[in-house]
C-alpha cells in the first residue's frame, strides 16, 4: 500500500435518504472528496474491510439507539479495518493494521484514540471483524457472562449461521453445552453440523421450527436461547423454555426493516412460568475484558477447535448498497466483510 | 362455628364451562353436595374467606401452567381460609385457622399435609390473604430477590392498587426506593398517596401514562418495573427503562381475557439497549423463605409501617362468579376476598 496521491479522492457512500422497511438503493449516495490535511492527534487510514453489519440498519433509522442515528447527508457509520497511512498520533506510525468505525469510505481520517490495534500475527485480518471482533465478543460475553451456561445446558442459536451465531455455537460447545442452530436453508445447515460441530441444526425455511424444536429439547427445554433474529423465532423459542432458561437478545434481524411496529414476544409471560430471564448482550459494555476473550478465542483458532468464518466480497466500495441488503435476505454464510478494492482514479 | 350437621350439605363452584373472553355467569355451576367421611391423614375445613385472585383465570383455562388447569365439571380452585372441623391427620386438631387451595366451597375435605397454619394472633385472618399471603410473598420476593431493589432505585408498579401491588409499593417505600404507582381512577391514586406513601401515582384511565412516566422518570428511566398488568402498559413501562433496570413480571391481568394472542411486548429490545432484565416472579418458589417474609412483614404491620387493605366482601358462595369479574374491571381496592356467610339449608 502506498500513502495517497496528492490528488487522491476518498469515494464514500453517505445517507441520502432514511430508509422506509427494506433498504434499497435510493438510500445511499456515493460522493468523492478530497482528504483534508491531519491535525494533531489525527490518524489517516486506508481501509482495507468494511464489516457488513445488520446495526447499520438501526444507524440509520431516526430513532433511539446505543449511538446516535446517522444524519442525512453523513458517511455512512460501519465497522472497518484499515492500514495507518499517515499519523500526527503518537500511538500510531505508517504501516499499522488498526480497526474502528471507520465508516463506509476508502479513506478515513480519524481521531487517533478511537483507533483499536490489530495483530495480524495472532489471526488474519478479517478474523478480527469475525471470531476476534464484535461478532465473537458478542459470541463470547453473550453465553459466557450474560447466560452463564454451563456444562450439560442446551443452547439454541438462531441466526446459526451468522456472524454472531457461528461463533457462539463453537464456544458452547467447548464448554460441553448440547448446541442447536436455527438457520435457513440445508446448506448452511450441513455446515453448521458438519465443520463447526453443532448437535443439531433447524432449517427454518424448510421445517416446523416448533416441533422440531420441541421434539430436540423434549421435556427439559431450552436452558439458553441466544437470539439474533427476533419476530416469530423468538417467540416459539418462548414456549419451549426449560426451568431457570435465559434468553440473551443479541440482535433481531427480522424486525429491523419491519414497517409495522416490532414484533414483541407475545410468549413472555414463559418467562414468568418457567423461571427465566431476558437479557440483551452488547459487546461495547465488555470492553475491558476483549483482551481475555481475544486471548482464549485465538488459541481456540490455532488449536483448530473454533473456525471463524468470513463471507468476504472483495470489489469497490460502491457494492456496498447491494451487499448490505443481501444479509437481510439471509445469503451470506459467517460475518459478511466488504474487502476494499480501491477505485479507478 | 359449630362442625357440620349431619345432614350437611357442601355446597361448590364447579367449572361449567371454559371461558371465552371475560369470564361470564355460563361458567360456574352450583352443586350441593354431602360432606364425605375422612379417611387417615385428611382433614375437614369450614371454609371461611375465598381469595379472589387473577389466577383462577388462568386455572380455568385449558393452558399449559404452573398448576394444571381445572377440569370440566371439578370444583374451582382457589387460595382460601378455614377452620379445622374434624381431623384425622396429626398436626391439626379442630379449631385451628388454615389456609390452602381450598376452593370455591363451603367445606373441603384435604390432606392435613396440603394446609398451612394461620396465626391469627400475628394478624387477622384476612391478612393472611393479603400482605403476609401470597400477594405479599409476591411483593416482597419480587422486590427484594428478584428485583433486587435498592436505595434510590426509581420503582413503577402497574395495578399498584390491587393485592401485590400494594404491598410491593409499600415495601420499596421501606426500603428508601422513590415509588410511583399505576392505577385506574383518581381515588386509587389518591390513596396510593395518601394512605401508602407513594411518592406518585399516574391514572391511567385520566392521563397519559407515557407522557406522565417519561416526565416523572426523567433522563434517568424506571429502575425496577414491577408488572401486574402487561399488555400495552408493559410496552410503555419499557420505553423509559434506565440502564441495568429489572423488569419483573409479576402477572399480567389485561391479557387473561384476551380473545387474541397475547399481546407481547414490541419495546423488549430496550432490554438490550438499557441492559436490562426481564424476569418472572413465581411466590411458590420462595416458600422455604415465607417465614423470613412473614416475620418481618408483621413487624411493619405492627409498627404501622405497612397498611393491608382486603377487599372483604361478605356474602354466600354463590356470588363467586360475579365477585370474580370484579377484579377484571378493577373494580377492587386491595385484595379481593370473598368471607363466606354459610347458605341457608
Amino acid at each position: 500500500m502506498q500513502p495517497p496521491k496528492p490528488d487522491q479522492l476518498n469515494r464514500q457512500i453517505r445517507l441520502h435518504a432514511r430508509p422506509q422497511g427494506f433498504p434499497d438503493p435510493s438510500l445511499w449516495e456515493v460522493t468523492d472528496e478530497e482528504i483534508p490535511d491531519l491535525k494533531d492527534g489525527e490518524v489517516l487510514v486506508q481501509v482495507t474491510h468494511i464489516s457488513i453489519d445488520p446495526a447499520i440498519r438501526i444507524w440509520i433509522d431516526d430513532k433511539p439507539a446505543a449511538l446516535p442515528p446517522v444524519g442525512l447527508g453523513e458517511v455512512i457509520r460501519a465497522l472497518a479495518l484499515g492500514r495507518v497511512m499517515r499519523s500526527r498520533a503518537e500511538r500510531w506510525t505508517p504501516g499499522q493494521l488498526v480497526s474502528g468505525l471507520l465508516g463506509v469510505q476508502e479513506w478515513c481520517v480519524v481521531d487517533g484514540g478511537s483507533l483499536t490495534p490489530v495483530d495480524s500475527t495472532l489471526a488474519p485480518a478479517e478474523v478480527w471483524l469475525g471470531a476476534l471482533g464484535i461478532p465473537g465478543m458478542t459470541a463470547y460475553f453473550g453465553l459466557l457472562d450474560v447466560a452463564q451456561i454451563a456444562q450439560g445446558d442446551t443452547v439454541v442459536i438462531s441466526g446459526a449461521a451468522g456472524g454472531v451465531g457461528s461463533i457462539a455455537g463453537q464456544i458452547a460447545r467447548r464448554k460441553g453445552c448440547r448446541v442447536i442452530g436455527i438457520a435457513g436453508g440445508p446448506e448452511k445447515c450441513a455446515w453448521l453440523k458438519g465443520e463447526l460441530g453443532f448437535d443439531e441444526a433447524i432449517d427454518y425455511k424448510n421445517e416446523d421450527v416448533d416441533e422440531k424444536l420441541g421434539r430436540l429439547t423434549g421435556d427439559h427445554g431450552i436452558d439458553v436461547y441466544l437470539d439474533n433474529v427476533g419476530g416469530a423465532l423468538l417467540d416459539t423459542a418462548l414456549k419451549h423454555l426449560a426451568l431457570g432458561a435465559r434468553v440473551v437478545i443479541s440482535g433481531s434481524i427480522s424486525q429491523y426493516n419491519a414497517e409495522q411496529p416490532t414484533q414483541g414476544p407475545a410468549n413472555y409471560l414463559n418467562l414468568q412460568l418457567r423461571r427465566a430471564s431476558m437479557m440483551g448482550v452488547t459487546s461495547f459494555d465488555w470492553v475491558d475484558r476483549f483482551e481475555e476473550a481475544i486471548s482464549e478465542m485465538s488459541g481456540w483458532l490455532r488449536s483448530g477447535d473454533l473456525v471463524s468464518r468470513q463471507d468476504v466480497v472483495s470489489t469497490t466500495i460502491d457494492a456496498f448498497g447491494e451487499l448490505f441488503s443481501r444479509i437481510f435476505r439471509g445469503e451470506n454464510v459467517g460475518k459478511l466483510i466488504l474487502q476494499l478494492i480501491p477505485t479507478e482514479e
